[in-house]
């Protein structure tokens, strides 16, 4: 499977340079990108068939927070990511964590040297697909391991992060993994219990974590270069674009709420039209009108997502309605606008109608800017390898907004076919992977000219 | 509790008057009002609420076709039937029927008298209110129970029809027991099982029954003069108007509907607002533009009373949208332009947003118009009761819509609470019964005068 780890010629290439706190030389890049980022790339790819294969579920793929799928496969990234040369450990709650050491360490672990993270999570939702989390891991280990075959280290430490939980399936939670890290889990969730009453505590012990030690797993700030995450982008615009990759400006804040409608039930028969308090038409005006702000409001997207009438009887007009409302935009002040300019709209609608009308907030993130500088920087590297780049904000959350509370961030867009994501269809060529990862080594290479 | 059967002072009154045919002499209409009819009304009341305690659930109102409580009601309300002078017997369904002779009859069971039918029906949706179909019986019992206690007979036999099912809760029917005397009960229908496996020819057999002996139980159409139901109105016009009662003009016909909506699910975070083909959004559309056509057509009702969205996350755009019509009206000219016109509609929305839409009719009913001579008979004496009388059409379907296959047919409606029905919450003024009875018994004595 890793047929390009100990390529003789290449080695031979560039494996002779030596970084001494400074990038001394570089090969032309045309030279890597022919000979090198196509092998790599597949790579990348062969290892996303072989981590898709590892689901606690028979036919489709599962894998969730300390699960024995979540075992086996820290233990098969592990395996990638010492035979890129890196020391493997987990955390107390789980994390992979692959160590690529600095040039000229001061010590054993070059204390004084700083890191720069890259990662996403190695955990998935139900019936998933195989890109979401695991290729930014992997393209991560890839550009490591072409610094160690040749034998290039940097003036700075590498450390591959694979996320112990992101998609929060079986705690109902949120960034698990890069909480810890950042210092902002709450110990309180350890006493949730998953669907069987097993507590998160419990799970993370059987698992061979440390429930008690989560503290300590914080990352020390000041050691800290940055935090890069490459992710599909679970959306169209670069499939649109014609882009291959696309860094990311902001990771959206997003507001969901639960609507009420209260109307009243009667017989579907017998209620003239102009004595009705129909909970449903009240409900259908309010879903209208958040697509129509979503709309005419740039940057915005919101959607109703359940809906729920009662008594749901085909002869019974409805007399209340249950709806979701998922309000997202990677600027806090704009998300906030537009949800309290939903909830009037909802009440006015109630008021022409007599149909009241509940606003229950249910979960409130804000936006996350990525690093200005780290973002700016990587766009600059992106046009090196399309004709044109874009900024994009990302709609969905990702580690990188947990890790945001610790040090600089910035993420890398890959195209996904019809913007398909969380589910079996997720599909992404080789090509724009080989793109994401010259795109991830230009930005080491870059970034260790500045840290020089 | 009928503590008004026997009173020596009013059937002394009016007992002595002989019927030979014709109606000789009545006393005068104030008199039987203020004398009389309250206590009939309370009877009825009474009645009601002792029919209202007999139900297959503990703490609510269920009586389902060929239940042991059904066994119960019929062997409660045949005993009234028999104290109210009538012959009492159970047709092979299970319909419960009292008969009050004719005057003069020629043998035994007065093969040459016309039949008066009226009636409703006993049994019950799940937690039901103890008005629906009930008072409709007890009234007529009560109207047989005055002539029987003056010991006026009429030129024709009267027949006090207890239906068996119009609610159709156990097999998901409709007017069992009518369809059985009308002659267009179906015996393919016998097959039918119900939740528990039980066929219905079983169900019928275990009540006393006798399914092989369905087609003979229909009546003779040559020997009827017509059929009369009282019923609640189930809705609130009559609340507005102010009225006691109102004449029915036509039972209006219904269609129901299934609508699909096919777009696209994604993430609800990604897909920007312009790439969406949201199945909720087109349904929502479809949901408004329901209720705008028929409020802007006279007389239609329309109404989507069930919906589910797929997946049904908050964070998905629904793929998916399934919800129902019902649409009625009394003329069927009316409905079906309306459907066309409504399934148009949709398409149009299906097209805008590239949201495939399927149609699928479920269920399909004609509408029945009440005779016009009973009907305009039973409203000029509605008119003797209140100040003012309207023709209602009935949203609903009643027995009396099966019954137009046999015979021609009115119906009464009596003023309920808010409009509600099929609710614990049914509930009716004792005073609007009086009128009722008051109403029922003018009926009988004019069609005596016309009969004679």
């Amino acid at each position: 499977m890793c047929r390009c780890w100990y390529r003789p010629g290449l080695t031979a290439l560039i494996g002779g340079v030596e970084w001494i706190g400074k990038l001394a030389w570089l090969p032309p890049q045309d030279i890597v990108d022919e000979l090198m980022n196509a092998d790599l790339a597949r790579t990348v790819m062969e290892r996303i068939e072989a981590l898709g294969q590892i689901s606690e579920e028979p036919d489709r793929l599962t894998r969730t927070f300390c699960s024995p799928a979540m075992r086996r496969a820290n233990d098969l990234v592990g395996s990638w990511m010492r035979a890129a040369g890196m020391d493997v450990r987990e955390d107390a709650i789980g994390n992979l964590i692959g160590h690529y050491p600095a040039a000229n360490p001061k010590s054993a672990r070059e204390p004084g040297a700083k890191v720069l993270l890259l990662g996403s999570h190695l955990d998935t939702v139900r019936n998933a697909g195989k890109f979401d989390g695991a290729l930014g891991v992997l393209v991560a280990i890839a550009c490591v391991q072409r610094l160690f075959q040749n034998q290039i280290r940097l003036p700075f430490a590498i450390e591959v992060l694979g996320f112990a939980d992101e998609e929060g399936v079986r705690y109902h939670s949120t960034y698990l993994g890069s909480k810890v890290l950042a210092g902002t889990f709450d110990p309180e969730d350890l006493k949730i219990t998953d669907a069987e009453g097993v507590t998160m505590a419990q799970a993370i012990r059987s698992f061979g974590g440390h429930p008690g030690a989560l503290a300590s797993a914080k990352l020390e700030r000041r050691h800290l270069l940055g935090y890069l995450e490459v992710h599909i982008e679970q959306g169209s615009v670069l499939e649109e674009k014609k882009f291959s990759v696309g860094a990311v400006s902001a990771i959206a804040g997003q507001t969901r709420t639960r609507v009420r409608f209260l109307g009243r039930a009667g017989h579907a028969a017998t209620v003239p039209m102009n004595r009705r308090r129909d909970a449903l038409c009240a409900a259908a005006q309010f879903v209208l009108a958040v697509e129509n702000h979503a709309r005419r409001s740039a940057g915005l997207v919101a959607t109703v997502g359940e809906i729920a009438a009662l008594p749901g009887s085909s002869n019974v007009i409805p007399g209340e309605v249950n709806l979701s409302v998922d309000v997202r935009h990677s600027d806090d002040a704009t998300r906030a606008a537009a949800c309290a300019r939903l909830r009037d709209h909802a009440k006015d609608i109630g008021k022409a109608r007599s149909v009241d009308v509940k606003w229950h907030v249910i979960h409130k993130t804000r936006s996350v800017a990525c690093d200005r500088g780290l973002s700016e920087m990587l766009n600059q590297l992106v046009k090196r390898h399309q004709r044109e780049s874009i900024f994009l904000p990302s709609g969905a959350g990702h580690d990188a907004a947990a890790m945001a509370a610790l040090t600089p961030v910035a993420m890398l867009f890959v195209r996904c076919k019809g913007g398909i994501s969380h589910h079996p269809g997720e599909s992404v060529r080789v090509g724009d992977v080989r793109v994401a990862i010259a795109v991830m080594e230009d930005f080491l290479q870059t970034l260790a000219r500045c840290d020089a």
